[in-house]
């Protein structure tokens, strides 16, 4: 809920924390919850720019009437309903665990991700340090998870290539159309999805007119995440080939899912998976969305194409990093959580061009 | 408003026809109005692509269930209470002397922006086909034209570079506090500004990676707005010196006003001007906005800054040349004209990274 | 030869024409033999701009001192020792017939690369208006045609994403170490590989910040060339899958071939294959290029990587589709067909950042 | 000279030593060098990755084979004929101080710009480490100081932006065509201006689609250079006012100079200035150079343009800062001290597109 003059509020709006509101997910945390109807931002947290104002980190909040960012251990958790934690991934853990029980939780960090204490540790290379939490948080994959999300006091928010993926792939994996020891996923990513971190190669006179591999060959850690929710689903192992690229723009995933199976077939699948969603759209069999066709906005969209060699196909997702890769799945589970309309606040148009 | 599954409503939208829905303003007026929680798509308006579904041009409003464009002669205008006409420049006059008087026009081309046919034919080069309109449209630059406009039936949206340049001149002319004879903008503009034409210089190959003038040593046809404006204002002729430059990026205007006056006196009498708008944030003394920090939104940030070299000052001035500098714009204006609050619709934060 | 002052020679340059000057590949053309030791620009031809100095065109080549491009039919050939025709397809295969027998032609497009007029007709969707060159012309990837290129009166220049993939993809074929049933490209190109034609999705306003595929599925012509080279080293139909994206970069192509095959089997036999060239070089086993590697430069790069399913691997190759891809595999062609050493004028470094 | 195979050499090279090889300029120089026809990289220095070898850091360079880097301290000098020092500033001071007096210097950084010890202390912060070699030192601007860089054994590099400026202004002060209290300069940079130095605000994420100004209101360091050498030419005092402003790019300047002075004269001064001079182009009057068209060159183009407004002119510059602003211009500058021809190694064309 934003905090312009002349602005009314007929109920009372639900008191909103968001911690590490000096990174990217944090930020577009504020910029959302800031205009939601029904939701009222109560304390930020920064523990690196405690006593600093937002606006000082990121100006285009200027306008907004907020307050000083605080350490975390200092903030009156008592009147709040929900707190978005957008911590680094394994500062997250301890943070949550010792919040009040009171409070709900969306955590869209990668540390109540893995149900699983040893995957977690094999993928992240320690031990957890909540494992109890482990178990109990929901996977934040809303479109999924939704009644168990509703229920939910901890939501895991997913990795934004991992969404992308399981956009693609887990109807068609539900549904058998696919043959399961041969998915390869190609995805092109903007620079936000490795956040404000200043690093050499996320400069822009390194990633200008340049695109890079990392962690190919298998060593993504959001292939964690893959292994789990398609082996649930398959009730068998599935181990897919993943390979991400840098890009140079600043949001978005652009992923590409070559897969063994009958091309219509698997349109047809996706197109009744996603029919009832809002956020969800299948193009006609065919056409492929763009990377900046969901620039900024809360939508996915899915393009499916056959190829000149038999059974092969292609499925095309689009996604905003950071929006329904992050802090917009993150708003949309919160709304569920709060028993609020899911969309609410989410049906802004992507920002294009 | 838009049309997504379980939208309730308790009053009567009023009901919007968008012409030249097929270009880029067109695009972002549909973005805007869709989350408008009073205002209804009624008609889409675009000759050249009649019978064409928006999203064909436009995927990233593929979410959207609107009407296919038509052309504008086979719009039904009875039932429309505003219309925005986002049309190409001398395309506008025409189509606006045609409608039918009932309907209120926010025009966003330069067609109605010059008061003077005079003018109008100096500038443009072309004698005006509605001339008995000009007089009676009233500019568009909603904070120092309020009144007129809530009573206006024909708005004439300002250019994006005469809207910035007028944020950071008007009050300092209102006010005395420069000297007017030597007023220097450097402007930088992304590439949305010259429209979805497919011109040579406006390719990606061309203009990544590159900045480069048009229009320089004063022939850009803004300068006609500026004449008249603060000619306007000052009661005298007033001639400013204005060098556009275009850079490598979409969206959004950094205009740089060198100014002869009293670098503190021209800081406090923006911020005093300003003190009660809700889009225009101005910066502590020396801050100054970058082009991104408004990115997507109906905002403007000022700073200003002193010279080493004495009673000299320079104003930046920050807006999104699709939005506050033409489709927000419009819809500022559109509000007041239907009797709607003015910021409605318009208070998304702007979209950063 | 550049003909800038005090520049001397000592031996006799060889007359070259450039025909298609006005884009982006003639450009390049007129770029590296500026400055090659012993070549000299005798003709420069672009029918459509006919009589404008290449300057006004392409303001980066101010500096030299060039002939006015002229029209095609009114260049004297006579005393011109080789000719490279930059110029669109289809329109190529008249003009090329209609050379004098003695001027050497390097074509660029794609007229001549198609031995079979079948196979031309089948991807091009038209008959061949000069057939009887076709199977005259050598196909241009000179790391693999070197001795019929020295010998050659016609060279087929090799389509730029063809060049790279083939660069993966000739050694393993040849070697027999990959699957020829399972062969998958993904691709990530700039956008000059499409030229400099004004189209929509070509603008920076459209691209920037956006990634989008096109020609998926298997329709992209470059695969007559896969299909023909491919086909031909194995001895029986190889049909591979490819999948080509537009990213919002300038130059350059990252091509990943996603392989069934021994991971250190495939990077052995790159490293052998290439050895001894100049122009390509082989990363250390799990190391992989990036796209800016070779901007600008005839080099090209190969990384292989190992992925956590057994037996695939990822062959990452990184090359300047202008240079090593169209216009500097022209020159390393005309080099050898004139007698000079191959790597003249070619070995400038690569441009970075 | 690089290192290829089946290169040949008639005489011998200059032994070329290059400090700093792990940034921006030193890499630039490493790619000058290497296909410098009479030049040979005989050692590389940088402190910080002593050890590795620069195709690490830099992937460019993949295909020279070239000395793995090393400390400064344990270089031997005894057989170089000329150092490149380009080390951050404050550095340099002491590791020029202590090198052999037998070998040439250019040095790249600020420390030997600034003839006077004051203006250094107070542009600088502290004091100068090498205060004795301050006055011997010759400031680095081949145009304009080209017999004193002949006989010197220090040069210093200017800085990039100063550079830019300088060719825009040195001619008209000189010629006392301008008014030289009302100049003043708006200058858009790339990102590569500020070296490879991991900071938040050079984050692609931060300036794509961004423009931002810094160091506003002449406090920027370059203006010392500008004091220094236009009040050295008018013989008065001279302040300039400065604005630059980064853009969303990697390399180039693009800088307007807004001058009073009569504008076909001023055209005409720099015209007859740059009459004879290799690298500088002045356009015909009225046209202006776009960033681009000097990419990755040592070329410098000018133009001039008048204003609507009586007796003000714009003269545009373009150069590449890496090149003509630094690493081509220390190339230049070795060139005379050694006795080679000026242009040696510099006329390659610039990249375009």
């Amino acid at each position: 809920m934003a905090v312009w003059k002349g602005r009314e509020r007929e109920t009372m709006p639900h008191n909103i924390a968001i911690l590490g509101a000096s990174g990217y997910t944090g930020a577009e945390l504020v910029r959302l919850v800031a205009t939601h109807p029904s939701m009222r931002i109560a304390a930020l947290g920064a523990d690196r720019r405690a006593g600093v104002a937002i606006s000082e980190v990121f100006p285009h909040l200027r306008h907004l009437d907020l307050q000083v960012m605080a350490r975390i251990g200092e903030i009156d958790f008592s009147g709040i309903d929900l707190c978005f934690c957008a911590l680094p991934h394994a500062t997250s853990q301890s943070v949550v665990r010792d919040l009040p029980a009171t409070v709900k939780v969306v955590d869209l960090s990668a540390d109540f991700r893995l149900r699983d204490p040893d995957a977690y540790r094999a993928w992240y290379g320690r031990p957890h340090e909540a494992a109890e939490l482990q178990g109990e948080a929901v996977y934040g994959l809303t479109e999924f998870y939704r009644d168990r999300i509703r229920a939910a006091r901890l939501v895991a928010g997913t990795g934004c290539n991992a969404a992308a993926g399981q956009f693609a792939l887990r109807p068609l994996v539900e549904a058998g159309v696919v043959d399961l020891d041969r998915i390869l996923i190609d995805l092109k990513v903007g620079a936000s999805g490795a956040g404000r971190t200043a690093k050499d190669h996320l400069l822009l006179s390194e990633l200008s007119e340049n695109v890079k591999g990392y962690s190919l060959g298998g060593s993504h850690r959001h292939l964690g995440e893959f292994d789990q929710e398609l082996s649930g689903i398959a009730g068998r192992p599935v181990r897919i080939m993943f390979s991400p690229y840098l890009v140079p723009a600043t949001r978005g995933i652009l992923l590409s899912a070559y897969l063994r199976g009958e091309p219509e077939a698997i349109h047809r699948c996706l197109r009744e998976a996603y029919a009832g969603e809002a956020f969800v759209v299948v193009l006609p069999y065919g056409g492929t969305p763009a990377m900046k066709d969901v620039r900024g906005s809360n939508f996915v969209h899915v393009g499916v194409v056959g190829d000149r060699v038999g059974g092969q196909a292609t499925v095309v997702v689009a996604l905003d990093n950071l929006v329904k890769g992050s802090s917009g799945q993150a708003l949309q589970n919160a709304n569920l959580m709060l028993g609020e309309e899911e969309t609410s606040g989410l049906m802004s148009a992507p920002l294009y061009p």
